[in-house]
C-alpha cells in the first residue's frame, strides 16, 4: 500500500468547497464577459528563459523548474502576466488590438506555505493589451469594482497610485538614494506597519528629514493633498486626476482611494498600480492587484504592446472571506432532488433535467433510511422515493421539515424546486 | 530579446477558439450538475510514487517527472483517475459515499505529439465512487448520453463491453495464451483494422482455430448473439443485459451498442468498459472512454472503494468536430455592443451590464472608422457611437447591415440585443 499523502502547500478541494469556488469563478467569468473580455489560454509549462526573462532573484528561486525528457529547460508558470506577454508577441498577427482578455487558472510557486499562501493557487487575470489610453486604465479599475459587486463582497476598497509618482517626488526633494530600494520598503507597509517601514528607511542611510518627507508622501489621502505636496502638476498626477474624475462621475468614490504607499514590488510596472483590500482583513493582503506594464512584451517582440491589467487571487479571496465569516458552503446542495434506487429513476431524472432541475439518483443498495440520510448529508432538500405508474403520482420526503407528501404530480415537483423551504 | 516560442505539443488558445471551448465546458459542467455530480479538485503535482503506483511502463515514460527544490520526486498528473483514487483514500472520512464527482482540468503527457494528440490537454472526468450497484454503471452511461445530446453532437455511439467477458470466453474455448496480450491487441482494432489484428494474433502463436474463435467473439453485434456464442449466462452477461434493458426502457437504443472488441488498455479496469465514437470520424479514436475500476483505491487505503467513471477528451472532441466541419467559432462575438471611446461610455456599459447585456468599450484613440472595423473583427453586431444627454438618445451602427440608427432610446438598445440580425 502507498501512503495517500499530498505535497506540502498543495490541497484537495472537496465537493462543497469546490462547488463554492466554482460559483465564484462563474460570477467572475460572467463579469469579464459582460465587460467585453474574452478568454484565452496558455500552457502551464513554458521554456524557463521565457518565464524568467525579467524575473528577479526571488521569482527564480520560487519557480518549479526542471529538464524534460528531451533535456529542455522548462518551468511551470508562476503567474499569468509573463506568459501573456509571450502570447501577445507570438500571436501578434492573429490578435485584434486593443486585446481584452482573461485567463482563470492555476499558477505554481515553490514559496514557503503560510496562512492564505499555497504552492498551487488560482489566479483570475484580466488584461488590456495594445492601448495607452486612459480608457483602458479605467476599464480595468471599473472591472474590479464590478467583480466584487457581483460577488456580493461589499466592503472592499481599491487603492490606487502611479508607479512614477514616488520617483518624481524623490527627485523634487533631492533624495538621491536608490528609488527601487525605497519602493520595496514602502511596498511592505500594510504587512509590517509604519514603524518598521520607518526603521527600514533609516537603515538605508536616509536622513531624518528625508525619512519624514517620504512618510509625508505615503500619508497623503487624496489628489488635492498630493498636488499640494508635490507642488506641481505632472503627467502622472493628471492621469490619476482623470481616473478620479471618472470615479466621481460614476458615483464610485466609496470604493476607490488614492494610496501613494502602493508601489507593487514587481519590476515590470510602469504606470498606474492598484491593490484591493477587504475591510477588516487588510492584514491578509491585497485580493486583487495589478497595474500598467508597458514594456513587458518588448522582451519578446520588436513592437510596443502596452498593457494594463490585474489579477484576483481567488484562494486568498476565499481565505479572506472565511476570516470575515462571509464564506459558507456547508449548506450548498448537490442537487434539488434525490431519486431513490428504483427502475423508474432515470425516466424521472430525464424529465427533471429537461426542465433544468438537478437531480441525483441514489446509486447503492442501502435502506430507504440510509438514502434519506445521504440526502441530508448532501443538503438535498427533497427525496422522491415512490411512484405509482397507474396514477402517475409520486411520494416525496421534505428532508428539512421531515414531512412526507403523497400522491404528488410531476407539476407539483416542478413547483417544489422553486420552493426554498 | 527572447524568441517567443512555445513547447512542442503545447498550444495557445486564442480568444474565439477559447470562447468556443469554454462554451463546451460550460455545457458539460451544467450536465454534470443536473445529474447530481459535484466538482472536486486535486493538485496538478503529486508524489511520483502516488501517480505511478500502478502505471505500466508506457505511462512511466510519458510522465513529466522531476525533483523539486526540496528534492522530492514529483510529477504532473497524466490523468484524473489515479489522483481521484488517492483523493478518495486521503479524504475518506470527509466524503459522502456513493460519491458523485467531476473534475474538468488539464493533464500532461510527454507522448509524441500527433494529430489530435497534445502534451497538455483538458480531460472532463466524472466518477461514482463507493458503489457496486448497476445504478452507478448505468448512471455513468446515461450521463455520457446527456452530455453529447446537450453539446448538440447527435451522431455518436457509445460502445459497451465488460472487461471480464473475454477472459471468460477464452476459458470456455480452452485458449491458454496470455489474456492481457490478446486484450491489448484487440484494443487496437479501431486504429489498425481487422487484418492487422489477425496478423498480431497469429504472431502470439495462436492456432487458426483459436484466432477464428477470437474473431467470432469480437464480431458479435448484440447481447443475444453473445449469449449464443458463450453458450451460458454469467454475471458479466447478466450485468450487460440489465444495462441494455435500461437503455431500451429509455428509448436510447440508437446511441448504445454492444462491442466486445472494446477492452481498454489500462490495467485498472475490472468491469464494464466503454468508448464513444462520432460517426464518420471513428478513426480519430474515442472521445469519451472509461469503465469500472473496483480495486484502484486499494493501492492507497485498506478499504474497498468501488469506482466507475469516464472522461471526455475535450481536445480530441474539438479535433473530431473540426474534422466533421461541425465546429465553427469564427463568428463568435466578443460582446453584444461596442461603445466608442467617449466619456459617457462607462455609464452606458453599467446600464447594459445590469440588464445582463455584454458590452465592450473601445479603449484606444483611433478614428471612428477604425472602431467600426474593430467591432467587425470581433463579430460585435452593434456600435453605439454617439449620445445626446439632452434628448437621452443614442446613435448606433448595425455592422452587418451597414445601417445607422439615430435617436435610439435605451429600451430600443435592450431590444436590439435579442435581435440576431
Amino acid at each position: 500500500m502507498i501512503e495517500p499523502k499530498i505535497l506540502k502547500g498543495f490541497r484537495d478541494s472537496l465537493p462543497k468547497a469546490e462547488t463554492y469556488k466554482q460559483t465564484l469563478i462563474d460570477t467572475i467569468k460572467n463579469t469579464f464577459r459582460l465587460n467585453g473580455f474574452s478568454p484565452i489560454d496558455t500552457p502551464a509549462l513554458e521554456y524557463s528563459d521565457i518565464l524568467l526573462g525579467k524575473g528577479g532573484g526571488e521569482t527564480d528561486k520560487q519557480v518549479f523548474r526542471f529538464k524534460d525528457n528531451g533535456d529542455r529547460d522548462i518551468a511551470l508558470r508562476f503567474d499569468h502576466t509573463v506568459p501573456l506577454a509571450r502570447f501577445s508577441a507570438l500571436n501578434y498577427e492573429n490578435l485584434v488590438f486593443p486585446l481584452k482578455c482573461y485567463q482563470i487558472s492555476k499558477v505554481w510557486r515553490g514559496e514557503k506555505p503560510q496562512k492564505g499562501r499555497f504552492r498551487e493557487f488560482t489566479q483570475c487575470d484580466f488584461d488590456i493589451l495594445g492601448s495607452d489610453s486612459i480608457y483602458s486604465d479605467f476599464q480595468v479599475l471599473f472591472l474590479i469594482y464590478k467583480c466584487f459587486k457581483n460577488l456580493n463582497v461589499d466592503n472592499f476598497k481599491i487603492h490606487i497610485s502611479h508607479r512614477g509618482l514616488l520617483n518624481e517626488y524623490l527627485k523634487t526633494k533631492n533624495i538621491a538614494n536608490d528609488d527601487n530600494e525605497i519602493l520595496k520598503i514602502l511596498d511592505k507597509l500594510k504587512k509590517i506597519g509604519i514603524d518598521k517601514v520607518k526603521e527600514s528607511l533609516y537603515q538605508t542611510g536616509l536622513s531624518e528629514m528625508d525619512v519624514n518627507s517620504i512618510l509625508d508622501f505615503i500619508s497623503v489621502k487624496d489628489i488635492n493633498e498630493l498636488i499640494n505636496l508635490i507642488g506641481m502638476e505632472n503627467e502622472y498626477l493628471s492621469l490619476l486626476n482623470d481616473v478620479f474624475d471618472q470615479i466621481k462621475l460614476l458615483n464610485l468614490s466609496d470604493y476607490f482611494v488614492l494610496d501613494t504607499s502602493i508601489t507593487r514590488g514587481l519590476d515590470y510596472y510602469t504606470g498606474i498600480v492598484f491593490e484591493t483590500f477587504l475591510s477588516g482583513v487588510e492584514f491578509m493582503g491585497s485580493v486583487c492587484s495589478g497595474g500598467r506594464y508597458d514594456n513587458l512584451s518588448s522582451l519578446y517582440i520588436n513592437k510596443k504592446i502596452s498593457g494594463v491589467g490585474g489579477s484576483i487571487g481567488l484562494d486568498r479571496l476565499i481565505s479572506a472571506l472565511t476570516e470575515l465569516k462571509k464564506c459558507s458552503f456547508d449548506n450548498i446542495k448537490s442537487a434539488d432532488f434525490l431519486i431513490t434506487n428504483q427502475k423508474w429513476a432515470f425516466k424521472l431524472l430525464d424529465l427533471l433535467n429537461k426542465n433544468n432541475i438537478s437531480s441525483d439518483i441514489y446509486c447503492g443498495n442501502k435502506s430507504l433510511g440510509h438514502q434519506f440520510a445521504y440526502a441530508q448529508q448532501l443538503s438535498i432538500p427533497f427525496v422522491v422515493f415512490s411512484y405509482s405508474e397507474e396514477k402517475d403520482k409520486y411520494s416525496i420526503k421534505n428532508i428539512k421539515k421531515m414531512e412526507i407528501y403523497d400522491d404528488i404530480s410531476f407539476d407539483f415537483i416542478l413547483g417544489l424546486s422553486n420552493d426554498k423551504t
